[in-house]
């Protein structure tokens, strides 16, 4: 198979024949648009080497021009495909271009997320501070005033790049500057005043963090969970109906009883019901009541049944279900927005010559604006991935996995090449290496460390349990804690020489044994020179016994799919804190240093929140209630109170502390968030649901099929093809890429084998899962795709005269690059 | 369509006939056949009428007799068919048959019933009974031995049906009768002694209740409990074992802090987890700590986040998933279970001179032992409506509908015939009623009856809310109530004049309008009389607001699809109250007056449980702390004490209460407790959400079908058939039916019509849904079913020599009947 060498001209679709793309070059057409590129690159070729126009090498390298710009444009379609960035964004002029390069990269996007997160911590400095943080106004006002600036220059060049009208359009982008501009005014206004006013708009300081490139997992997140709000609010519409109904009867039948503080107004009365719903206050609620009348608690029981186990079960059955709906929906989405991304890049990078597919040349040259960073190598691997009819070219068909192959990394293939890393090695090290090869891999070995695990865990169980109290780090290293690191150093030792250092450390169980280890020896360390601080390692000892779980299946499943869900999981987390943060301002623009020991007198929850000291007999008692300490005196605290309010036990202890020292419409902050976090709560629940059932049916699906350890795709390259890749390469001049490709064939000559076998493997997504999942009804998206693409085609990929523009940009970009 | 009327000779099947039922008979085979019933009912000819034996007339008599049998059997297989008995306790002889019919009616399972019951009851009246129904122990002991000799009778009864091997075979029975055997020497020893002693195996008194026949949705729900539980213990070991991990570095992190409680040994570092993966203790068993180092936290967020909020939602994904799967496992297995049947009762069914098909005489005999109250004309109308051939036969094809026919209730259609009840008026009435009818249907008046219902709703709240505490009912009857209820009243007479009483109350919704309207007149009445007692009845009338939910459809939807589950629902919580019966019992033996007011002052909990007058300056001051009132000391304290625990908010201060007062291993008993309930809770969450997910799917699925409105099916019936109907009943004389047929005919005549059609209908259930949701994979099973079946026809369903003993059956019950 031989590579393409020409330098075809790049063939530049009109809208008319964008259906068609895989007829013959039409003469006419050819002769239509030639002059189009080339007045752009006479343009460029006047300003650099004005040569004679219309001259042979001058058109050559216009059409190389093209080319690059061609590239760069696809390589931008694929990268807006792979972000699921709308096609409406799209770089329209060459300043745009420009702008779009500046803003996208990643130099840009750290500059991003720096300013959004210092804008963020300056929370921590600011007037409730963080006691050892503390920043004085002039300090955190001007690097507030710093930070925004710099947001307002990513604004603008985010500006530049879409334009005036399409920034207009951008929803997120628009509140980001209505935000930015309440913050520049106010800091502005603290700098003056040289002191901070109730600024609660700090609260919305979060957007600039999830805005950034790097959070669109967190703005995904946002979008399901607005997604699914309505039918929620449906639901929670029914909770309190009936919890204003259960505040009625209950207020009617219980406030004539005196000695009940939970009932004696309807206000109290529908207060106690919310908390009820959270079963914060349940027995005690029911107490007074129900020891006056055994048959009240008939009344709390109904209550609970109907809110807590039946409506409550009812959300979360509602909001999963819709749940599941989107993510079917959003992965059909992305899934058709990529394919038209692809088919967006295809049309650039069919040449005249050659409409009916792709050649290496031109993917290569897509590959550089695409994936800089991937060598020569991979390049034409990749090439050959996608390529499934083995031609020299890549049909659209077969371009439609680009992102699927685009993903994999390659390595010669083990099994044709050496198998074990010391192959190379002198006889009789090859043999004891092989001997521990044998040794490690055997069931004998692996079930004789699970023992010893399960026998260490026993030991420290009981080791524990021996020393109740008293000084349990003793002065020496006990015998037992060497001997078995002892025996995980030789495992350790055995596994690395005999699977080689790479193999060994790239299985996560092996890394986690590894550590764990590590661990346990710095431990050893800490132990044996009485290093105070470094104690906590030993503490760490038991963490061990996690090796057990790989025994059993099913644990083997969760814990797979546990690092699976892991990223997904982190957004949702990060998410939660982006809610948390702006909670916790609000919460300490009203509440900060509200409550302190002894403050709540005259509240029921005086006791949690009452601090002495007094003496009984002849002792003396230190009564500590210790919910002062719930407060929002700072950033840190608000967290950390937040974070109790979210797990909902006794929440109404910090809420009713509150509500005495201020007002009772306190009490909206701490329902809010009640609602908030359940929203959010709800959301991860259904989020884990989904994510298991789904791994669990596609586990009952492929029942029966191998081994599940991520996509491997085989390539074999024969040394004629490397040849006539550097030779590719020579032409282009690209030194650097050659040298790598020498050593290909060199290896070969060692070897001596006529060809190389590679093996591409990239771990499992969840889109492939859904790829196998929905394959019958991906087919008809497909179907249904194409056939509103027909409809659609000239009014909505390609808006009037974006032909125009796309050629336009290739004219007069060339100034910038 | 004439209806037969032959006295055909019943087609007995060899076994080597039964893979096709529908061939030609065969003479060999009848030859072979008929000296096998003619013995049979040659016994009962001589018994009875001794005539000369093979003349023409006893031989149809015997004919008859054999067709009654074949009905009776064909009647059994379809009751065990629906009532998803296994068939190898299919009575096999005239003795088992006697038995069987006499097990089998509802007399006996209400004895059944009734005996579980009192068994159960008697704990009201045991050693710690209920203050007002303690009993002697000579009484309570007698009750008992009494109600255990019923239980006796009824096995024995069984164990006649079924045959000695087969009992012993059962498990369920064979638990029952040791449990029994156990409770009988007890009861002796009780009666012997005098006195109680521990008798916690009153705790398996529930197994009478579960083995009741009206107890099955309770059996079918331990079941699917007990099949859930493998994947469900293994995540528990997940969550236990890292509970153990953590309590380790709890302790090793805060036991050197001597005012931290929580963590000061390892056995209390254990317990305290335990109950924070409940949350109960959250904020609390972290205060220490968080004092003296604000970053301890941090152990508490990550064991939360693991625990709480990681596994514990695992738990819920792994039982749903499980639950799915073995709705839809047990869906099919009914499913092929019924067919089973259906085919075996169409086998007794079908004649010698007609294998094709079941005649309506045959289906008549079937249906009156099927279902005895059937009346005639809706056993034809079901044969019309299983017979969708329209020929005088019902092919196995049409039969096998026959559970989806069965249940439908036969009305005359109201299009031809009457479509008001006012038809018949006199021209003025007609009019005025027919306006009635209009208004009462239109949207207007809805709407209007809408905005009345949320008047009243906020008007009660407000009024509510005026009357902080005092006097809240009033002596004179306010003017409001009136108002509000003289609109309701008028509402309901006109809906009631112009739809007619019967159609008013056919719907749901207007039947709770009509029972609220209802109550609110009764409170009316209360008020205006000063009844104190139904005071509560005012209480209702938020309720009212109720009918606001009928505006939107997905309350519509949520609340058809909770009346759709609440069978469901209730045998579950039934279940539950199973659990607690058993837990309660032992909770009485154990703890029954351990806790009283002051008792606990050793443990951590005393302050919840003391209970003071002290003079504070000069006031009294009663610091009631209400936890002893949480005690075992009868069963219905107990069973408010379990509900508490479930409830999980605070129970470990009741856990504490108890331990403190008797030993540390009584925490088993409670955290025991814990586990057993999040299992059942677990179930039922998981219920809940598989049915509103399936339901959810099933309307998204069936989007755009017409209202769901249950199952309807029209049929017409001509005069002619329907005179052909009676003819045959007064042939087998039975007058009784006659009459309300002729009377079909007189309305007919006075109509002036030749045939009249019928609306059968029934509402739609669970199994209707899955039929439509799985239809596909439904064709799957059939005909996996029908491959397994002819394998293994001769060995299972036909066990040797069964073909044997169901002629055997024919022959001998003759005696008996």
């Amino acid at each position: 198979m031989a590579v393409s060498m020409d330098d075809d001209d790049p063939l530049i679709l009109t809208l008319d024949e964008s259906g068609s793309n895989t007829s013959a070059p039409d003469e006419e057409l050819d002769r239509e648009d030639l002059p189009n590129e080339n007045r752009g690159s006479y343009d460029i070729v006047n300003d650099v080497s004005s040569p004679a126009t219309g001259d042979y090498h001058s058109q050559q390298r216009s059409a190389r021009h093209n080319w690059e710009m061609n590239y760069q444009e696809a390589a931008i379609y694929l990268q807006e495909g792979e972000n699921n960035d709308k096609f409406f964004t799209h770089p329209k002029n060459a300043k745009a271009l420009a702008a779009y390069l500046f803003v996208h990269n990643h130099l840009f996007y750290l500059m991003e997320l720096i300013t959004a997160l210092l804008l963020l911590l300056l929370s921590l400095c600011e007037a409730p501070a963080v006691p050892m943080l503390r920043l004085g106004i002039y300090i955190h006002a001007t690097l507030e005033l710093f930070a925004l600036v710099v947001v307002v220059f990513e604004l603008s060049m985010k500006m530049r790049w879409m334009g005036f009208y399409t920034y207009i359009r951008h929803k997120r982008t628009m509140v980001k500057t209505c935000v930015l501009l309440v913050q520049f005014v106010e800091a502005i206004v603290v700098l003056v005043r040289q002191t901070s006013h109730v600024r609660i708009t700090r609260a919305l300081r979060c957007i600039f963090l999830v805005d950034c490139r790097y959070c669109g997992a967190v703005r995904r997140n946002l979008r399901q969970i607005f997604q699914s709000l309505p039918p929620f609010i449906d639901i929670l519409l029914l909770l309190l109906f009936f919890m204003v109904i259960f505040a009625i009867l209950g207020f009617y039948l219980f406030s004539s009883n005196h000695s009940d503080p939970y009932f004696n107004t309807l206000e109290n009365s529908l207060v106690n019901l919310f908390v009820l719903l959270t079963t914060s206050n349940f027995p005690d609620v029911m107490m007074p009541s129900y020891s006056r009348n055994p048959w009240s608690c008939v009344f709390f029981i109904v209550y609970l049944s109907i809110e807590l186990y039946f409506i409550m079960n009812l959300l979360l059955a509602v909001v999963f279900d819709t749940f599941s709906d989107i993510e079917k929906r959003k992965f059909k989405s992305l899934l058709l927005h990529k394919r038209t991304a692809i088919q967006h890049a295809y049309r650039l990078l069919v040449s005249k010559q050659r409409p009916s597919g792709i050649s290496f040349k031109q993917f290569e040259g897509l590959m550089r604006f695409y994936k800089p960073r991937m060598c020569a190598r991979e390049r034409y691997l990749t090439f050959k991935a996608l390529n499934q009819s083995n031609t020299t070219l890549v049909s659209l068909k077969d371009f439609y996995n680009f992102y699927e192959v685009v993903g994999l990394k390659w390595k010669a293939s083990a099994k044709r090449n050496r198998e074990h890393w010391f192959d190379d090695l002198p006889r009789t090290a090859f043999l004891i290496f092989k001997g521990i090869n044998i040794l490690v891999k055997s069931r004998a070995f692996q079930y004789a460390m699970y023992t010893v695990v399960a026998v260490n865990g026993i030991w420290i169980l009981i080791q524990t349990f021996m020393l109740q109290g008293g000084n349990f780090f003793p002065r020496d290293v006990p015998w037992s804690y060497i001997i078995f690191l002892t025996i995980y150093g030789v495992e350790l030792l055995l596994k690395t020489s005999g699977l080689g250092p790479i193999e060994y450390l790239s299985s996560g169980w092996n890394l986690f044994d590894f550590s764990v280890t590590l661990f346990a020896f710095l431990g050893l360390l800490a132990l044996a020179f009485n290093m105070e601080p470094f104690y906590f390692i030993v503490v760490l000892r038991p963490l061990q016994l996690l090796r057990l779980f790989k025994l059993k299946k099913r644990y083997r499943n969760v814990l797979d799919t546990m690092f699976e869900l892991f990223p997904r999981m982190a957004s949702l987390g990060l998410t939660l804190l982006i809610f948390y943060y702006s909670f916790a301002i609000v919460g300490m623009e009203f509440f900060s240093g509200v409550v302190y020991p002894n403050c709540c007198n005259t509240s029921t929850v005086a006791d949690a929140y009452r601090w002495v000291n007094h003496t009984v007999g002849n002792k003396t008692v230190v009564e500590e209630g210790y919910y002062y300490l719930n407060n929002f005196d700072n950033i840190l605290n608000s967290f950390v109170t937040l974070f109790e309010l979210t797990v909902v036990n006794d929440w109404y202890i910090i809420m009713e502390g509150v509500t005495s020292q201020t007002s009772h419409w306190s009490r909206l902050y701490f329902m809010i968030f009640y609602i908030v976090t359940m929203v959010v709560m709800t959301i991860i629940v259904a989020f884990i649901l989904e994510a298991f059932v789904f791994r669990m049916n596609y586990t009952r699906k492929n029942q029966g099929s191998e081994e599940d350890n991520g996509i491997v795709l085989e390539k074999e390259i024969s040394k004629e093809e490397m040849a006539g890749v550097i030779e590719l390469y020579r032409r282009n001049c690209a030194a650097s890429e050659i040298a790598p490709l020498q050593k290909v064939i060199a290896q070969m000559d060692k070897y001596e084998q006529t060809s190389m076998l590679f093996l591409g493997r990239r771990s499992r997504t969840k889109s492939d899962l859904s790829m196998k999942m929905y394959e019958e009804e991906i087919q008809e998206w497909y179907e249904e795709h194409s056939r509103k693409e027909e409809y659609q085609w000239q009014e909505d990929v390609f808006p009037s005269g974006n032909r125009m523009l796309s050629s336009g940009l290739r004219q007069r970009s060339q100034t910038v690059i």
